[in-house]
């Protein structure tokens, strides 16, 4: 008999028609013979009203009671989904991240997991329960106060729980077939790729495919826990992440490419003549680093000898621009730089591939692919298994497709399945 | 340095400006130099919305999830009365009924509190912190699942709460201006009572009067806990509910009469041609008690000796009439009695007052006024501090009128300022 973490998303319980639905694909899994825990998000909007709700009684909220109020929507759902188990003959029994053992830090918001003790999940599944439980949130180990996982939290709560579960498999139940080789809006040709190794889906997360997120494919990765990642609406196999997903005894061949990825959620600030003095570009990262602000690809410009001084160039996501250029603005005296540009009409677009590490040439291809289509490169960084370029926003879609093409990602008819958008 | 535990119901934290408003309030009292820990409910109809969604994935739900689902609203109300508050510039604490200690039997829908173990509630307030608590909710001792407390639980909760930390005085606020002598609505000419007895409490509470449920009295009695009952949406005293009202060094003489309830939630059952053997009566009572229907007043005619038969009436709660005369029906032919009638159109009037044990002819007063108002008396019970009658029930308004003028209850003028009803 195996454990099976199944886990539905707030577009896949959005109202009752849609618990029933799962309640029906969790009663059938139950049926063929598997244990089941089923980790659920909050119902549709239920988030965004709440969070509205909280924004009508004060502007800055206490982390601790918006955790506190933002956690009643897991419980809504996981108790409803409950309701339709049982309406089905089976049993279910819901638990809280709490009751689940879901112990985090006390950073509320976005506190991390350090511990998972599911002995009431064990005890209700030794017991032939189906157990439910809440995504997206835990108690700190100190305080004992409600907090929340913050972006992906549910993902992470499934592969967390998963994991000291010591389940077969996380199963992530999303409104897409699975992982693609390229957003399908973008290239209707994009194939779902069957089995992808957890560096590649880290990669490809860290670039912008929102399907999973990054921190849950690492927690599956440190516990080697196979995640399928597959659609709600259908019973077709989805896509494996797994530690090595081209082993012999399975027939596929490694690609060079695994998918291209891209992300149009950043922007771009050029600090302008700044002194090429020793310790300068630090000072402007520690800046960056003490106002909290993530920055991704970095770029200095070789010295001009006439005038001592350099660009140096950073992207980072848009929604902390205005911060980043604040702090920024502080220490232009101290620091004495020209001038700051900002750009937030960019994109990027990625080539993630564990097979690039064997063929060289990929940087080639790629950019002559970009040449072709007619966009232009303006940041370049690479890692062992990606490549990825900064271009102007309008040029991602071209850039996108025209990468896909040339590394023969391209199926021979449209594969993909995408049920995201209105209605649930 | 006083510790006011305050208990606001739904209709007082309806929506984000009532919370905001109920915040000002709190933090009034806070600043006025008291420790503050308030209970509160569910915003205004959330939660019949939960129990339409329960419905609409399941017929008849289990209590567990049930219960996870409807504790998920005072769970929105209370984080939000927290925020509103650290807003006006305090420190606020919100805690659910298993943080705040609210330990209850196994009983879904309506448990039962068997203690309450306040430590980090104790904590909150002595670091200075306003605590507020979800109310109608617990954690069941047994299995540590989530439970809610049924009908007046959050004001149990209150009671509970403000009794195991030994709270000075138990507020409960709600949209009238306290306990009046008679629903304002029906004898617009009613008084407030300033000062009223648990016993008689009691007795108005089981007789009809709503603002406060008989098992919070119960609970505030054995404690010798004072309940001062009075609105939200005015500064004025309300009702103090005390063991003593009428102590040497209050001005206020005792009343014969306290206050005039009525009921009309309640439905006659007549079974007609009872033999009149020893234990028939018994054997009928016994079903309706298996049944678990409360039954209230009964009355038994004298056996007509020509047939050796009786007839037995009884009132319980209209809504579990339907199951006591199929249960009824049941043991006909065992019992073999003749018929059953069955009458919904009874309402109950009740006179309570401690002064009428030292004041003979209160019944006949009683009755000589609803005779004068044309009104026909069906069933009589007493008990040392009340007399209840059922009437039919379009002479309820007529009878609790005129009993209220027959004891001088009638204020000079209209006092009674009613805010119940719509728009909150």
């Amino acid at each position: 008999m195996a454990l099976v973490v199944q886990k539905y998303g707030g577009s896949s319980v959005a109202d009752a028609s849609c618990i029933k639905r799962v309640a029906q694909r969790i009663v059938a899994t139950k049926k063929a013979g598997n244990d089941v825990v089923v980790i659920v998000s909050a119902m549709g909007d239920t988030t965004d009203e709440l969070l509205d709700l909280a924004e009508q009684v004060s502007p800055l909220p206490p982390g601790r009671e918006l955790d506190m109020l933002l956690t009643s929507g897991e419980r809504i759902s996981m108790a409803l989904l409950a309701m339709a188990i049982a309406n089905l003959g089976h049993e279910a029994r819901s638990f809280t991240g709490s009751q689940a053992g879901v112990i985090t830090d006390s950073t509320h918001g976005k506190a991390r997991i350090i511990d998972v003790t599911p002995g009431r999940i064990r005890e209700a599944v030794d017991q032939g329960h189906i157990a439910i439980v809440a995504g997206f949130q835990g108690v700190s180990q100190d305080t004992k106060d409600i907090t929340t996982l913050g972006r992906g939290g549910s993902d992470t709560t499934a592969v967390a729980l998963a994991a000291a579960l010591e389940a077969d498999v996380c199963e992530i139940y999303t409104d897409v077939d699975g992982i693609f080789t390229a957003d399908p809006r973008i290239v209707p040709v994009a194939r779902k790729i069957p089995r992808i190794s957890y560096d590649e889906m880290m990669e490809m997360a860290a670039c912008g495919a929102k399907i999973l997120h990054l921190r849950c494919v690492e927690y599956a990765r440190r516990f080697n826990l196979p995640i399928h990642v597959r659609s709600s609406f259908s019973t077709r196999e989805g896509t494996w992440v797994v530690s090595d997903p081209y082993t012999e005894g399975t027939e596929m061949e490694q690609p060079i490419i695994s998918g291209v990825a891209h992300d149009r959620s950043e922007a771009k600030i050029t600090v302008v003549g700044v002194p090429d003095k020793v310790g300068e570009a630090a000072s402007i990262f520690k800046t960056l680093a003490d106002a909290e602000i993530n920055i991704d690809m970095i770029v200095q410009n070789v010295s001009a000898a006439a005038t001592g001084r350099t660009d140096i160039s950073f992207t980072l996501p848009t929604a902390d621009s205005q911060m980043a250029l604040t702090a920024l603005k502080k220490i232009q005296g101290r620091i004495g730089y020209e001038s700051l540009l900002f750009d937030d009409q960019i994109g990027k677009v990625s080539l993630i591939g564990a097979g690039m590490r064997s063929h060289p040439g990929v940087t080639a291809t790629f950019f002559a692919a970009l040449a072709d289509a007619g966009v232009n490169i303006e940041m370049i960084s690479t890692s062992e298994i990606r490549i990825s370029v900064i271009v102007e926003q309008d040029g991602v879609d071209a850039a996108v497709a025209a990468a896909h093409r040339a590394f023969d990602l391209d199926a021979d008819q449209v594969e993909a399945v995408v049920y995201g958008g209105s209605g649930r």
